[in-house]
């Protein structure tokens, strides 16, 4: 047992700042390290003592980790957050961080390492009677071996290239009078772009959903889960809205996930928070996808329904406590989303916005909570993930956070750059979310730039606030043109305006 | 049943803000008033509609019942949210609001005038057999009665004229050998100073605590409990620090005090949201004091530790809802502090301190709230209360409350004004609160002005930034002031210096 008294946050933004609140909550000296672009960031204000670590981009700065292990030395720190992205799932890394006789807050290098390989990771979790995603264990290239295979799972069925990657070689076939004609491709295209026509293939889950679960372990062989983080709703297969519990899964599925999620973590000897992806399908039945051996970006959801604050426990697990509860401990009290809010614009595929935020106001009020790494005035750098904030909210259930976000959305002031924030209003109202029936397809199946309600242009505004003066001036009541705005009848075009 | 669908908000400041914000999530249209001091409020400008009552200070505006009512015709509102203060216990008022047909949220008339009087209040619970300080049921003048009545009851005794007031005519005896001479000059002071020489006793209670326990009532003769709030830390006899749960309240005490408060709320026939207060002696036994028929500004710590939003509960109440859970279904989450922020000078005998919010920067994060009515920029009118924010923490337990506040208090930036956050901080790191071991008296017994860490003036910051800035120059690293600030290993003086 070693008490942490000086840590340094090896990230940056948002998650540099949480963890840093919850360590100068236990105690313990921050210190951040920053790269020239973010050197006026408020994670480095926060931080007690702070470092340079070069330019921008992150090869030159942030994943410097030697570097990051040589300033721990200069300043007598004792432990290394890494958050998330960089070098948070670097097995590498983390092994120099424990040669150097430092903490790393995360899992042993060989979790990081055998969850960090796909293959390794399933035969990891073999013996632990884990539910995968069925199909062929080995690459196959036989046409018959293939077809009886197919019949076997059942169809749809994808075809990928053994070698291959980025959908390239990848072909769903829907029924078995396809199956030879697609796999003949398949093969080929593989063959031809891999010099490798070996293939796998697999159940294709039609209408997938991605549920995640959230596990604890300490390093005397304690595990729990802290329940289910519904990612269904995605872009650019990248996660923009998450909640907890998910609107689908009963106490039952719940249960056996979880178990399913903690047998996953015992085959890798895991201590740590860990993240268990499940991909699930239209039946409900889900599959083993990946372990992500670190902080989530959503985590704060879990944090809302368990009262659990997950930085609290990595550290505590890093310095070697048992944890201080145990499954039955564990209860969902109400219900949180997070949304991404993303430097992004909606309107045009989801391309990263650049530039400076004019304005920036954050929602308040109860059961509202934002983690970011931003003030009014900072530019966005080009450099990193253009993720502005996380909004979360929490309710007394689903309704209840659901109309919190949007009134949180509502009230969230953000000019000079395009965000989600539009995006996510429209996502939350839409009736598949509301009614939870909905699938990583969301966005495909619905979403359409002209269906976000419009925005003003300047000269718009302009028109709209002299016609609101003039208006409350013919009322006869002395009024400038704020008040004017907000005085004025209409709400829907209220919110934009101002 | 009636829904509500377009609300006035007859309040101010903080507390309009939030029932605004519950109103806006259960698709309520609001309605904000103001008076020409509050024309440029956050209330004002997040209302769909809003309407100034006319100048301050608050008998020429906000407490303009029947304007008010006449807004409420004009703008075809159906029910108006008292808020705190101003109209919010005046049961004439309630009784137009009721008479021009609309929504008053809050109990009946009748109930707010019998807990309005002491005396009323006392009569109603008598036959619900809740605890009264034990004293002289009548006003009393008679020596040997009198001293009968105070061995009766025990030393310390008050004596207090019956037509008193401001602590005129009020003696405090600790023995019986003093009875006689103090009883006299009472007597002789109450004869003098209000022409009626009639006296009560009662039990001097010498280690007071407050405590009190939030109830919702519906409707239709449903009552609950939502366990208690410590509010012992005061200053001026004011509330200052608030929490729950008590430290030092046990399972079995807390539902005697619940079922005490839901027999003070059946003795009036209490619907809606509302507060019995009691007094608690060092042994725990604890005494009615009075009932608050309304919200209470504290009434966040309840909403952390239940999940319940009260404002959203009045609301449905005052819909006609019946309540949609029972007291079994009520479980305490955590603990959950408040401190008031004032703009007041701790090191002035907490005298208001009025002027511009020249820096205004909330804490953020995990487990923390502010509900407040301003921004930066903007001035504390000298018409109110000066109460700047409300600054609110959950945590898992009481420790983890008080860390996440004193870091909290560490992160809020406010300029221009002096402030109760040192005091606060002051307070949540004195022994006598980390042990839970207070009274009412804590201010005057632990605090002096002395006691808290110095601030600098404007010069010592500006020696403090270049002194920064040399070393830093020394050291070769190009860095900005804050930066240097920032980057220098001291971080006691840093809080208060940025």
């Amino acid at each position: 047992m070693k008490k942490i008294k000086k840590l340094l946050v090896a990230n940056r933004g948002e998650i540099a700042l949480r963890i840093m609140r919850t360590a100068k909550e236990m105690g313990i000296s921050t210190v951040a390290v920053y790269s020239e672009a973010d050197r006026l960031s408020p994670h480095v204000k926060f931080a007690d003592e702070s470092v340079c670590l070069g330019p921008p981009p992150s090869n030159q700065s942030y994943l410097l980790g030697d570097k990051i292990i040589e300033v721990c030395q200069q300043l007598e720190i004792d432990a290394i957050h890494p958050g998330y992205g960089f070098l948070s799932e670097n097995a590498v890394f983390a092994q120099k961080v424990k040669d150097a006789g430092l903490i790393f807050i995360g899992p042993s290098p060989e979790s990081i390492e055998v969850m960090g390989s796909k293959l390794a990771a399933k035969q990891a979790v073999a013996k632990y009677n884990i539910p995968l995603v069925p199909g062929t264990e080995e690459a196959i290239s036989d046409l018959e071996a293939a077809k009886a295979k197919a019949n076997e799972i059942g169809y749809p069925i994808l075809i990928k290239a053994s070698a291959g990657g980025g959908g390239k070689g990848m072909r769903i076939v829907e029924s078995e009078g396809e199956f030879e004609e697609q796999m003949q491709r398949a093969v080929s295209e593989a063959q031809s772009a891999f010099g490798d026509g070996a293939v796998f293939i697999e159940k294709y889950i039609t209408s997938p959903r991605h549920i995640e679960i959230q596990v604890l372990g300490d390093q005397h062989g304690n595990l729990v889960y802290l329940f289910e983080r519904e990612c269904s709703i995605q872009r650019r297969h990248q996660k923009v809205i998450e909640e907890a519990p998910s609107a689908v899964v009963s106490p039952e599925m719940r249960k056996a996930m979880g178990e399913a999620a903690v047998g996953v973590a015992k085959a890798c000897g895991y201590y740590g928070a860990g993240t268990v992806e499940f991909i699930v399908d239209d039946q409900l039945n889900f599959y083993f996808l990946e372990m992500n051996t670190r902080l989530q970006v959503e985590h704060p959801v879990t944090e809302m329904i368990t009262g659990k604050d997950l930085v609290q426990e990595q550290i505590k697990i890093a310095e070697g406590h048992p944890l201080s509860f145990q499954q039955e401990d564990l209860k969902i009290h109400g219900h949180s989303i997070e949304i991404r809010v993303y430097a992004e614009d909606p309107k045009n595929n989801f391309l990263p916005d650049i530039g400076k935020l004019q304005t920036y106001k954050r929602p308040q009020g109860p059961g509202i909570r934002v983690d970011d790494g931003f003030e009014e005035g900072m530019e966005i750098p080009i450099y990193y993930d253009p993720m502005i904030a996380k909004l979360i909210t929490h309710g007394e259930n689903r309704q209840d956070a659901i109309a919190k976000m949007i009134r949180a959305i509502n009230e969230y002031r953000i000019t000079g750059i395009q965000t989600t924030l539009d995006f996510c209003r429209f996502a939350l109202q839409h009736e598949a979310f509301v009614s939870g029936q909905f699938d990583t397809k969301f966005v495909d199946r619905y979403f359409k730039p002209e269906l976000l309600e419009p925005v003003f242009t300047e000269e718009e505004k302009e028109i709209l606030v002299a016609l609101a003066v003039t208006f409350f001036e013919k009322a006869d009541q002395k009024i400038n043109p704020i008040q004017a705005i907000n005085s004025a009848p209409s709400t829907n075009w209220k919110n934009r305006l101002i």
